[in-house]
């Protein structure tokens, strides 16, 4: 019997109707012979307000009562679309985190350690529903633990793979993920299938509300994920393994999608002595705060001659990072510390590029044509990102996403 | 080391500023020496809103899911209290009824079990402070359970008695208990001591928020249980032991308050035939559908003609009871069915009647002399109930009040 993860996020959960909603659609999957477990966030809203009674109580709280609190608005919804579900004559009932356990380590932001099945497996081979609150867990010492924000998502899929799911269905407010911002390029087009590292890549493209992290776990256990709309009615983008597109790879176009991230930080050093050992000296400090550098530019001096090193970093590590260099600017002797927070990153992604050549260099030549500076660039495998001035945003993703040939055919 | 139980409303926890407050009173308790355990309810309002949930998601619902959904409102407010004890440097952790265990059978209006105290005992060595949320526990097969409305009382009574503590205090939003409703009476007077038959009796007066089912439980235990204001700063009313007011009971007055109650409409059967059993025929249906009736009159009939039955029954059951009469209306043969809705119940209660005599002719000559019209009687050993029309009610408390001496003295 095909066994299946359907997580609805907070929107979905947002009030009695939405819940009812929500009950049809586990139910027809139901009907349709699958054995389901439901993962469900609090109410759109509902934690936002629980982490800010937090903060009004105390500045600096407690993670492990802070988790007390906000695992609560879990705890709600489960029961509601347990009742709503009964409501329709079926068999279903929710299950804490303490109770299957579902075991965490950590508080505010844990991490799942294992989730025990055997309550499951005698539900499901009752005919049963269960519900299960994402975002919590049980620590080793009974206590309750939250995952993070977003936590759900993550709850959803460990679920799906302890129990061996064939598919972890996670219904969002978008119905899949797109070949690149709908709002700015309207002939953005649904992708049915992209692949794990392709998702991870375009996190920015569409379908925003799926954790990283929940892909990253679905990837390890190569398990289906389904990205798809809680208020409409049709198929969504399925996110699988390299191995499940290998026999479309040749239909599918080399690139998959355009992101944009404007969450990203330029800061340039002048005046940079010609030392060995000077790019070290600046990266170390910033590695050892955490703060995760991303593309990285060195102006190739005369022998001799100071040179010039750009790199980003997140736009919200920038401050910090500003002030971890100053501490080290006399050992290595810069001169200037320069920062820009109007970049932004556009990237092209596509698991076909790995056997294509000329991905780049077709990038470089679309934006020169448009007299779009490029600032910085970065490549990996299936990925070719540059840094441009912010106002070109729009205009550097529309003339990418034709170029690269994503646009839907009029009418599509 | 002394041990007391705080328990704290709904209107004590409504937001930040009052958890506040609440917290401020619970670090005073333990700065003057004492091991603390500190029950709290939801949120005002709170309860209301999930309950609202559970019904607008399935009208019939399935209590097992209304215990997980409205278990949650306690469960924030332990973590936000524990968190702002946190913020005063007081030692504080919460523990949920699960995590003690608080052990209850039965949902939706579960009985609590036993409460297993190694948890607290470790916490309290510690020096620690538990934060508890009343109103829940769990099942034997590991489900949250919640104890009715009111039930955060029966919570913090029943911690007491496990943890044998000295004393149980429960701070509501009114000072203590009086000799009668205050808004009736400006003259009543906030009562130092009553027994716990007393405030059995007294339901009505003053302190309504105090669960009848928690005060049953504190004499059981023998625990001294106090009403005390929590915005105000004065002692409240003892609730204790007849022994424990042994040595005062010759200064007492006779009579320690005057109760109201118009949860009661009255049921008048007519035509009644003279036949031995046709009493018992009347109420064994009301009996058997858990009808609670309380003041019984019968109309002495000459012998062999039809007499006049009239017997009250809580407002909330008349519909029903009326359907259960006219079930056996012919099998019994009686006329007509006539309630009345508009009476009140108003009781003088106090444990000196016992070795007094003349309460009851006291109570029938007062309200005599108003011309006040008594519909029927009951009498218990510590009270004396008469059934009056609602519109006398604020007559009949006033002037018992002064025939019994309660009222306060000029200026006090």
């Amino acid at each position: 019997m095909p066994r299946i993860v359907m997580k609805f996020g907070g929107t979905s959960m947002a009030g009695i109707e939405r819940i009812r909603h929500v009950a049809a659609r586990v139910r027809r999957e139901v009907e349709a012979g699958n054995q389901v477990a439901v993962v469900v966030s609090a109410m759109a809203g509902e934690t936002d307000r629980l982490v800010q009674l937090c903060r009004e109580a105390a500045s600096l709280y407690d993670p492990r009562e802070y988790d007390v609190v906000v695992a609560s608005g879990e705890q709600v919804t489960s029961g509601l679309l347990a009742i709503t579900l009964q409501g329709m004559g079926l068999n279903a009932r929710s299950y804490m985190g303490w109770q299957l356990p579902i075991r965490a380590s950590g508080h505010a932001a844990a991490l799942i350690e294992g989730i025990d099945v055997e309550v499951l497996e005698r539900v499901f081979d009752g005919g049963g529903i269960a519900v299960i609150p994402g975002f919590q867990g049980v620590t080793q010492d009974n206590a309750l633990a939250t995952l993070g924000r977003g936590g759900s998502d993550t709850s959803a899929v460990a679920l799906a793979a302890a129990m061996k799911a064939d598919r972890c269905d996670i219904y969002t407010d978008v119905d899949g993920v797109y070949t690149t911002d709908p709002r700015i390029v309207p002939r953005a087009r649904k992708l049915d299938k992209v692949t794990y590292e392709e998702r991870l890549e375009l996190a920015s493209v569409g379908a925003k509300v799926l954790q990283t992290r929940s892909v990253g776990l679905a990837m390890r256990y190569k398990l289906p994920l389904q990205v798809l709309s809680s208020f409409e009615d049709r198929p969504g983008t399925m996110i699988v393994g390299d191995e499940a597109i290998e026999e479309e790879i040749m239909e599918r176009n080399v690139i998959t999608g355009i992101a944009h991230d404007k969450n990203e930080a330029m800061v340039t050093l002048t005046g940079l002595p010609d030392n060995p050992g000077t790019v070290a000296a600046i990266f170390a400090p910033l590695a050892a705060a955490n703060v995760n550098v991303d593309m990285i530019v060195q102006s190739v001096p005369r022998r001799g001659e100071p040179s010039v090193l750009t790199f980003t970093v997140p736009t919200a590590a920038l401050a910090h990072s500003v002030a971890e260099l100053e501490k080290v600017r006399d050992a290595i002797g810069f001169e200037e510390i320069v920062t820009e927070t109007h970049v932004v990153k556009v990237s092209a992604v596509g698991v076909g590029m790995r056997s294509t050549a000329g991905i780049a260099a077709k990038m470089f030549e679309t934006l020169a044509d448009r007299n779009i500076n490029i600032l910085a660039i970065t490549t990996s495998e299936i990925k070719v990102s540059v840094l441009i001035p912010e106002e070109y945003t729009e205009l550097a993703v529309r003339v990418l996403h034709t170029a690269y040939g994503l646009d839907a055919e009029d009418g599509e």
